[in-house]
C-alpha cells in the first residue's frame, strides 16, 4: 500500500493506494471518529463493492445506505437532496460521516452534501474510477451542476481520508479507464513532462489494466495534483493550470448535454484546443501538439471536437464559465509541454483558429 | 456611526451600526471589490428599502436584483436555487457580490448561496430586522430549513462587510420588534448579567424604538456574539452556549409547523424552558426564572408552551435537533444570570417537570 499525504494544514488528509484495500476494515477503523455513517453510492456500484464496504464498517452501529440513480445528468441539488433526505430520515448527526463509494459524480455530490449538511460532517471518499482516483482525490472540490453550467455550485470541502483500491478498476468500462487517462495526461501537459514520457512508454500497460502501472500513474496524478493544490487550496491563482482543457471541455458537455460526451473524453478534446491556441501564440511547436493528440488516440480519446458543433457554440458557453472575471476569458495554455500557463488575452481570431483546426464548424 | 470589529483571522469583517447609513453610498464603494452585484430581497422589503440600496450601488457596472417570498416557509433548497438561476441567468461570475437586503431568512439564504455559488462569491449583508441584526449578523452560520429540521443544510461563511440602519426598524412591525429582543436578552442571560439589567430599565425605550437604546443594545449584542464566536468559529464547543432557548425553540418551530410562531417568539418560550431546568438542577433560583418571565412580558413575549404541544411532542421534536451528539441530548442551561453551560446529563424526568412548568401537555 502506498500512502500520500496531501499538505493543507489542519485539513490534511492521506489518500491510500493498494490492492485489496476495500477487504481491510482497519483503514475505516482508524480514520472515521464518530459511531454514525452513510454510505452513498449509485445502483451501478452497489451490486459490485456495497457489501465488501458494509462488511468494512461492522465496526460501528448504526450505518444507513443511499444508492443513487448512475450518471452525470444526475448531479443536481435534487439528488443531493436525497442524500439530506437519508441523513435526516435515519437521524444522523453532527458526528456522522458519509462515505462516498463510486466515481466522481458520487463524490461530488456526497463531498457537498457532507459540506452542508448541519454545517459541515466527516466525509471519506472511496473512489471507484480511474477519474475519481486522480482527479476528485485530490483538492476538495465538491458540487453539482445547473442547467446553465456545470459545477455551478459547490463548496471546498477536505475529506479525512481517500482510499484507492485498485482492484475496483477491473470492473470499469473501457471507455471510462480511457475517459480517465484523459485526465492522467493532463498531468503530464501542464507540470511533469517525465510523466508524459512514461505514459508514451506505457499506455499499452495502462489499457492492459496492469496493477502496478495502474497504482503508479494513479500515486503519481494524485502527487502532481497535491502539489499543485497545496499551493493554492481554493483556486485564487495557480490551482487554475489544473482546468486545462477544461473550459472547452465543459462547452463540449454543456451543447451536447452533461453524459453523452464522459468528462475525460470532453477534456481530452478540449486539451487539443488549448494546445492548438498554445501553438498559435508560438509558445510550442506543432511537434508538441502532435506528441499529444498521438497520446490521445493511442488511449482510445478524442482529439477533434464533436462534428456538430460550431465555433459560436464555444463562445457562447464559455462566456459563463467560472474562469471568466469580470469579462474576460481566461485561458490555461502550454509554454512549453509541462509548462502551463494561465493568460486573459486570448485574440477571439486565434480563438476561433484554434477551435476550427480541431473540427469546429 | 459605530464600528465593530468581528475578529475571525483572514475572514474578519466589521459591522457598521448607524443611523442614515442606506443613504450613504460610500460604505458600498470601499467594500465591494467586483463590477458585479446580485442584491437580493423579499416582497416585503422591496417596496420599503430597494430603491435606496439600488442609488447607492450606482457605481457598479451590472447591478442586478432577485426578489424572493417571505417568510421562514420559503427558506428552502429550492428557494436558493431562484438565486443561483439569477446569477446564472445574468452571467455573474466568480467577482460578484451577493447584497442581502432583508431579515434573517434572506440573510440565511443569501449567505448560503454565496457559500455554494461558484464555490464561494462575496457577500454584504444588510438585515433590516432586530433579529437579523442582533443574530446573523455575527457568526456567520447560513443555511436553510428542510422538511425534517430547521437550519440542517447550510454552511459557515463570514460576509465582508454587515451595515446595520436602525432606520430601518422604524418600519418593523411590532411583533417582530419583539421577537428580536428575545435575542437581545438571551446575551443577556447567556453572558452579561450587566446588559440584562440595563434591559430591566430600558425595555420601554425599545419598544419606543428609541434610536439610541436600540443603537446601543444592537452593538452591544453584536459585541457579545462576536466575542463568543471569536473564540470558536465552527461551533466545536463553547459557541453552543448562542443556542440557550434554542433547542426548545426549535422544536415549538418544527411542531408548529415554521411561520407560526415567529423564531425569537418559539426562543422567548425555550429560553424559560431552560431556565426552569437549571433551576430544577439547583443552579439558578427561582428568582431568576421570575425576572426572566418578568422581562419577556414586558417585551410582549411568550413565556410558555403553545398549548396544544405535548410533552412528546418536545422530545420526539429534539431527538433530531443539530445538538444532538451521540444520541445525546445536549442542552445550554444557566449556573447564573449571565453563566451559561453545556450540559449533555439532563435526566428525562427533570426534563418532563421543566416542560410542564411551561404549559407543555
Amino acid at each position: 500500500m502506498h500512502r500520500l499525504d496531501v499538505d493543507l494544514g489542519e485539513r490534511s488528509y492521506p489518500i491510500l493506494i493498494g490492492s485489496g484495500l476495500l477487504i481491510d476494515s482497519s483503514q475505516f477503523e482508524q480514520y472515521i471518529r464518530g459511531k454514525q455513517v452513510l454510505v452513498v453510492t449509485n445502483e451501478t456500484i452497489a451490486p459490485l463493492y456495497l457489501k465488501t464496504v458494509l462488511d468494512g464498517l461492522k465496526a460501528f452501529s448504526k450505518v444507513d445506505v443511499v444508492e443513487l440513480p448512475d450518471g452525470e445528468a444526475f448531479k443536481t441539488l435534487d439528488t443531493v437532496n436525497r442524500v439530506f433526505d437519508s441523513l435526516l430520515e435515519n437521524r444522523h448527526d453532527r458526528g456522522t460521516t458519509i462515505v462516498a463509494l463510486g466515481g466522481g459524480v458520487i463524490g461530488d455530490m456526497s463531498g457537498f452534501a457532507a459540506a452542508c449538511y448541519q454545517r459541515g460532517v466527516d466525509f471519506v471518499q472511496v473512489p471507484t474510477t480511474l477519474l475519481s482516483q486522480v482527479d476528485s482525490s485530490v483538492g476538495g472540490k465538491t458540487g453539482v451542476n445547473h442547467p446553465l453550467g456545470k459545477n455551478m455550485i459547490g463548496a471546498f470541502y477536505q475529506p479525512q481520508l481517500v482510499l484507492i483500491d485498485i482492484d475496483t478498476l477491473n470492473t470499469l468500462p473501457d471507455r471510462e479507464l480511457s475517459a480517465g487517462i484523459a485526465e492522467v495526461i493532463k498531468y503530464g501537459m501542464i507540470c511533469d513532462p517525465a510523466f508524459f514520457g512514461w505514459l508514451e512508454e506505457n499506455m499499452d500497460l495502462l489499457l492492459a489494466r496492469d496493477p502496478q502501472a495502474l497504482a503508479y500513474a494513479v500515486e503519481r496524478s494524485c502527487a502532481d495534483k497535491a502539489a499543485v493544490v497545496a499551493e493554492d487550496e481554493r483556486e485564487s491563482g495557480r490551482r487554475a493550470i489544473l482546468n486545462f482543457g477544461h473550459t472547452f471541455g465543459h462547452a463540449i458537455e454543456a451543447v451536447q448535454g452533461y453524459g453523452k460526451w464522459l468528462h475525460g473524453e470532453a477534456v481530452a478534446a478540449g486539451m487539443v484546443m488549448a494546445a492548438e491556441l498554445s501553438c498559435l501564440r508560438g509558445w510550442i511547436g506543432k511537434s508538441e501538439v502532435e506528441r499529444l493528440r498521438a497520446l490521445l488516440t493511442k488511449a482510445s480519446l478524442p482529439q477533434q471536437s464533436p462534428e456538430d458543433m460550431t465555433v459560436d457554440d464555444y463562445l457562447n458557453a464559455m462566456s459563463v464559465d467560472k474562469k471568466v472575471q469580470d469579462g474576460k476569458l481566461r485561458l490555461v495554455l502550454l509554454r512549453a509541454l509541462g509548462d502551463a500557463q494561465i493568460v486573459s488575452d486570448t485574440p477571439k481570431d486565434q480563438l476561433v483558429e484554434a477551435l476550427r483546426a480541431c473540427g469546429a464548424q
